[in-house]
């Protein structure tokens, strides 16, 4: 009943390295006591994320990350035990530019929103002008920015010779604008959102947040543009417009399947995969390399989409790929999909990573004069 | 009572060359047989301006320059007959990126319109980047944006190696951005209206147009970042929102006398004046020098806003500065603002200059060989 039949057709088991979900969506977030980031890790590290970035802004009204109390409920939540490794962020504000460089060595990013759906947004150039300023030069800034925000901010970092990743890219005209940018040397990175190159207005024309067919035409032709795949708050975002449950697990388990059955389709390749969820996330967030942490997917088997457990839009569905195998510290954490009892508990990495170059060069042995 | 009154006292008469107002507001600018060139033309003339850069936006729908039929209107009015010299520009709008090639040799420049009255705003950064691939790099590129569209269109302007030129900046964090980006060597340059550097939203609450008074001092703490002082259409907005009989040539008399004041009250000197409206208008948009062109303004000399002519907000006020002779073509065209009949005509020059600097380097005279 999780979905997977044998359908004995053929497909190869390939081994890969524990991924990573750089904008993992946590609902409840800073809801005091919620279990939200609990569920998030147990489907990643089910789906084969082993290692998951929280967005630092949850569902609604001030359910965001922005100050040292907020992290601290975060944090407090993490307590409950989390399922895979995970690190948390903080949300630039119109108000906390001079506060965030506090938190700084407690967080792994600074998220600059723009459109996030919890309205929490910026739109002033002089507030992500102060924050550029107050946030360590070393330490990675993620923004949602789009069409002339999006501008905006990389202009900025331009002017500041900042790195910046730009987190959930929907749009032809903005995956061009990160192309020009990167093609002038600007130091900016992007993902994409799974949901995105999969779903669009197309089938569900009320969603404005989702591509239109044109736009993900050109995701999928500016391919070598995008650096990472993401799940994001897309999954929710749309279980919640359709009205669906809307489960803070949703969209985790699709990811992998969809983007495998791509493989089989000729679409992607399996390093395309690997670089996206693994190689250039390690790189552009400076996370550790988590040992003795592997997976096994099967490329190839039939999968059915689950009818039950979190919706999925793709319910139902057959895709061509599965996680069959989690390995992580070394000891089996999911088979099928399935938590294995007892497994190994994931933990807040948010202080890891991130450091300046210079601090992991360890000092040559002096020689004696003389 | 043309509100010259020699109070006798201390004052001193200067020699300045014939200014020139880069951004010239023309309210029936494509509105057939309208006079409103002519009426700014012999304002701009007798107020000093002997050089007017017309503004391709005119007042309300369908009033712009965008092809060569509106052109032509702009032109023919011209035909009416100018009293100062002039020149035309194009506006930039988000379908005709592929036609303004053809008119870059009958227009000093393009215009790309984020903000402007008439509400012909262009708000794609496709657009904008279309227009930058199409419009002739030697040629001066002129916008309106404001905050994120600013920004935003710098980045096109830095990540293509465009210069540009920004009109109307009216906020603090705007010429911060302008600054910031001149620090780090882009090729940007900006204008503020002079009625934005002594008017605010104290004196008029409800003109959002009109800086704020912390942004107004922002705009003469950063004086060294202004290239150049405009008239534009801000005098304009000003009475029409004021319920004011709007007419074209509102705000051209007052320029010069505002500024000749701070001159006297020490906050702008003379060369302060010299350098934003005669030496940077032209090596910004690559003007001919005006043979036999000069003006003697007399600085210190009272002069009561008349209360009669064009509306004026300053009317009744005593200002401490006054353009006493224009002489135009070695001719003298105007004597205590009043024209001099039978004074000379002002040209559309509008195909001289932003030639390519290869263009006007001769070629050397071939020494025969042997
Ligand atoms: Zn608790
Ligand atoms: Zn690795
Ligand atoms: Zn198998
Ligand atoms: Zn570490
Ligand atoms: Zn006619
Ligand atoms: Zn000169
Ligand atoms: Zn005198
Ligand atoms: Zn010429």
């Amino acid at each position: 009943n999780v979905g997977i039949t044998d359908f004995q057709t053929s497909h190869r088991t390939v081994q890969l390295p524990g991924l990573v979900n750089i904008a993992a969506f946590v609902p409840g977030l800073v809801v005091r006591d919620s279990g939200d980031l609990q569920s998030v890790t147990k489907a990643s590290i089910a789906a084969g994320f082993s290692m998951i970035r929280v967005m630092p802004l949850g569902e609604g009204e001030g359910n965001f990350i922005t100050d040292a109390k907020s992290l601290k409920i975060a944090q407090h939540n993490g307590k409950r035990g989390g399922y895979c490794d995970y690190n948390f962020s903080v949300t630039a504000t119109s108000v906390n530019a001079d506060q965030i460089s506090l938190l700084a060595g407690e967080v792994g990013s600074l998220f600059i929103p723009f459109n996030h759906m919890s309205g929490k947004n910026i739109s002033k150039v002089a507030a992500v002008q102060a924050h550029f300023e107050a946030w360590p030069t070393h330490k990675p800034i993620i923004t949602d920015a789009r069409t002339t925000d999006l501008a905006s901010i990389l202009l900025l970092a331009s002017l500041q010779s900042r790195r910046i990743h730009v987190t959930a890219v929907t749009t032809k005209d903005d995956i061009k604008l990160v192309a020009l940018c990167k093609k002038k040397g600007l130091n900016v990175t992007c993902d994409v959102s799974v949901y995105a190159l999969y779903l669009s207005q197309d089938n569900y024309p009320d969603c404005s947040f989702l591509p239109t067919a044109r736009d993900q035409a050109a995701l999928w032709h500016n391919l070598a543009t995008i650096d990472v795949f993401s799940i994001g708050s897309l999954p929710y975002q749309l279980a919640q417009k359709l009205g669906k449950p809307a489960d803070a697990a949703v969209g985790i388990a699709d990811a992998l399947p969809l983007l495998l059955t791509s493989v089989v389709e000729g679409k992607l390749t399996v390093d395309d995969i690997m670089t996206r969820l693994h190689d250039r996330p390690k790189e552009i967030f400076e996370l550790h390399d988590q040992v003795g942490t592997s997976l096994e997917v099967e490329i190839g088997r039939s999968y059915t989409v689950p009818e039950t457990g979190p919706w999925s839009p793709f319910a139902g569905k057959v895709l061509k790929g599965t996680v069959q195998r989690v390995t992580f510290q070394d000891q089996v954490a999911c088979l099928d999909g399935i938590a294995v009892e007892g497994s190994p508990q994931g933990k807040d990495m948010s202080t890891h990573g991130a450091m300046p170059a210079i601090a992991t060069i360890a000092s040559p042995a002096l020689k004696p004069l003389g």
